[in-house]
């Protein structure tokens, strides 16, 4: 190692035994940041241990710990009996010589982000922060939201407790991507028999939500450009896990049957998949009959085509049996099925499960391994129980009748407030109801007027494809009913006869 | 509608009181299982409800019931004074015709897909079903597992019970893409005191663990194809994670000062991003000094490449102060680092941190929202609160100790029993330890050798880059020592000297 004649002036060093942080962290801090801003340079020599002792005034211990700790972080290199350097292998001018201050950085808005420097995802990301807040609680008429402030809280507190005192090590650890087969066992003997699923365990896979499931399956089966038969209008969120990833959105019609798969549509694509929500269509919410299902899955089944059946909210149906599922009738194999727990239990807990076809259990195992971590194993826990003693079948009787109530006098109040202005579509299920507009004003104007009055709800044309002209649009207001109380859907809707 | 003389003979339907399936549902399924199979064919006209209330002997109600429904499902359809047919727009031969039984379906076994049927990223998952069986309790010396016996599990489920004493619906709701604020903000305030990082609570975003972090970043950033410098040997999940979804594997040598980032590599290659673990480099346990840091730093500054920094276990360091991180020292932004609550609190809470460049918070926080829904919002609140009552600091004090000792344990004992054949390299610090492997046995075969006696170590050869030369791999044993007790570490090395 080379000497250099130069020893370093620490007179910048300032240690202060009033500060809370150790002085040994001082002088630490207070060496590294001189180095990293080039006050101190490369090669160049430290006093030694005994005269920073006496300038610094602290005990040689803190001067020996502190210089330790730069050497072994390679700030500092020390050579026996000619004392301690700055590491000669750091750049010259110091790394941050150019600015004044170690703690300067580039202005946050200054940072504009190339998009050659994003994968082309990363492109259709938007860049511009906006400002966020967690949400508070779900105001009417917000689609999508249980009645929260039914959950039974009490029941579900128990079964956590109890779980943490039985809690294992092994509880604790990581757990097998896909889910706790005790829980998918548990979800496919209710899938089976509540909802006409066929499936065995493995078949199941616990998924954080139905976004993830989305997501999950785009990325195992779909390639860029490949094209997507996709409801318009439809819901939101799954059209843009498609489109984000590269797919081709087809839009089929929707009419009194759902989703329209015919031969016009067929001919028109080589479509890869179609997203369906049979059991009650996202936002219209009308049923599709048996003789639909029967063509898509005829399609599926002839054109090696995946059918995506995302079955968000068919525990709840009010008046009739729910319809049994598309997938118990795919004896093709083509049928990813979703559901989640969000509408059942509650949003919070991020639980939801994900169907696969009996041939590609293994492949989406892994693939879940590689994407993300398995949900909360102590949720799952609680979950399994919860299901296992009866809770859920109980609880989901009860929050029929709930949202069954609150559908009623949603439906009351309306007509009699708003039937000229209003008219209700779609069957007597799920969390929502969608109201076409008989009014000038489109619906996006409505929206906006409600949301200033303090009133959440959805414009229908906001639902469509882009490609689709203004003209073709139905317009009407999407109001999720199950997250007001009687009392706040009158109130709420007495507003919207106001605003309207 | 076109009215048929033939009337259904439905001698098939059996319908059994003593069943728990209400006889409404064993009539709707018999007649709707008979229609899929072709028994019953489209425009068949059914007996009349009178008809059938006599041959069933059963109410009205339950007749009219079941048909309704299946009316209302499209398998039947109804014309005023003419009777019930089945539906005319279901296809002639029956749906399922081809086979006698609606429940039976092609076996699993005989299912294979097409590889063409996926996308590039499903086409690189295995097809192959294997068991699979929830873990038990990590055993000796399975690496990364923390010591989950010593866990405060009374103190977590005591603010466990807190939360759900107070728990509101805005918190069993919805919650936003990134985390919530108050637990963004208490990460960032950890990590700016403890870890050196320099961030802001919108930069931090909260995910399900390191694997949801290391697949957003490539999705967000990388093109298939693109570069990635990587560490070699090196943590084998991300490697797949990157090389799974497309990008091009540039292994880096690792020495003492841990990934070489040197001329010749830089000039090879046009990588768009490096993977590091500088605090305790996975699996060799080496640190990266100051001049390694600022190399690839400048290397980002540079090219305008990303850096993806691993801080898996930087918190356990034995006997010296941590390290601080390489993001502190990034005033380019071209830093993401990522670490885990996995190995600090409890790997089954499924939470982990992400802290993007400055330029990219909202961009990540939309990424987050398209793959996957928040972690459990009541797990954020838990944690949230554990951090902000010091819980967390204690506990980590407390860890440190804990696994300092298990560690000292471990490296007296193996240099005692084993010191001939296994040489402990890399620093004091993490949940694992490497040892060299001197002997003619292949590391690989050890490793076998050992779960044969119920020891879990993994093989260092096995961390290396398929494209790596079996000559150029150093041969050694994984081991993580922080899971098992004095006892059973000693127990474990006495197995493990007997074996090898």
């Amino acid at each position: 190692m080379r000497s250099r004649q130069s020893v370093a002036e620490l007179g910048f060093l300032r240690l202060d035994g009033r500060k809370k942080q150790p002085l040994v962290k001082q002088l630490y801090e207070s060496i590294r940041r001189a180095i990293l801003q080039g006050t101190l340079k490369p090669s160049c020599r430290l006093p030694s241990s005994r005269d920073l002792v006496e300038q610094l005034s602290v005990s040689r211990t803190t001067v020996v710990a502190a210089l330790d700790r730069l050497v072994a972080e390679g700030y500092l290199q020390s050579a026996q009996g000619r004392g301690t350097f700055v590491s000669r292998d750091l750049p010259e001018e110091g790394p941050f010589a150019e600015t004044t201050s170690g703690s300067e950085r580039p202005r946050t808005a200054d940072l504009t982000i190339d998009a050659a420097e994003l994968s082309p995802f990363g492109q259709q990301l938007e860049l511009e922060e906006r400002m966020v807040a967690d949400r508070g609680t779900p105001k009417p008429f917000c689609p999508g939201e249980p009645a929260l402030d039914a959950f039974p809280t009490d029941v579900w507190s128990r079964i956590v407790r109890k779980v943490w005192k039985t809690v294992s090590p092994a509880d604790l650890s990581y757990g097998e991507a896909g889910g706790q087969l005790g829980l998918r066992r548990a979800v496919a003997d209710y899938l089976r028999t509540h909802r006409g699923v066929e499936c065995d365990t493995r078949q199941v896979m616990i998924v954080n939500g139905t976004q993830q499931a989305l997501d999950v399956v785009t990325r195992v089966v779909l390639k860029p450009g490949d094209q997507v038969l996709f409801e318009n209008p439809g819901y939101t969120s799954a059209r843009q896990t498609f489109a984000k990833q590269g797919a081709q959105i087809v839009p089929m019609t929707i009419d009194a049957g759902g989703a329209k798969l015919d031969t016009s549509v067929r001919q028109a694509c080589k479509a890869r998949l179609v997203y369906v929500t049979p059991s009650h269509q996202y936002p219209l919410g009308v049923t599709m009959p048996i003789e639909r299902r029967l063509e898509i899955l005829n399609w599926a089944a002839r054109s090696s085509g995946w059918i995506l059946e995302d079955d968000y909210d068919s525990e709840y149906r009010y008046g009739q049996a729910p319809v049994p599922c598309l997938q118990g009738l795919d004896r093709a194999h083509r049928t990813f099925y979703v559901g989640s727990f969000s509408k059942v239990i509650f949003p919070a807990l991020g639980l939801g499960y994900l169907i696969v076809p009996p041939g590609l259990t293994a492949a989406f195992e892994q693939a879940l391994r590689i994407v993300s971590r398995p949900a909360s194993q102590i949720d799952q826990l609680v979950l399994m129980e919860f299901i296992r003693d009866g809770h859920f079948g109980r609880h989901l009787r009860r929050m029929r009748k709930t949202h069954g109530l609150r559908r009623r006098v949603f439906v009351e109040e309306l007509s009699e407030r708003l039937g000229k202005r209003l008219q209700i579509i779609g069957s007597q299920a799920g969390l929502h109801c969608t109201a076409l507009l008989k009014s000038k004003k489109t619906d996006i104007r409505a929206e906006q007027e409600l949301a200033a009055a303090g009133i959440l709800v959805r414009s229908l044309s906001a639902y469509y494809c882009s490609s689709t002209p203004r003209a073709k649009r139905q317009k009407g207001l999407v109001f999720g009913f199950a997250c007001a109380t009687p009392a706040q859907i009158r109130r709420g809707l007495a507003k919207v006869a106001e605003v309207l």
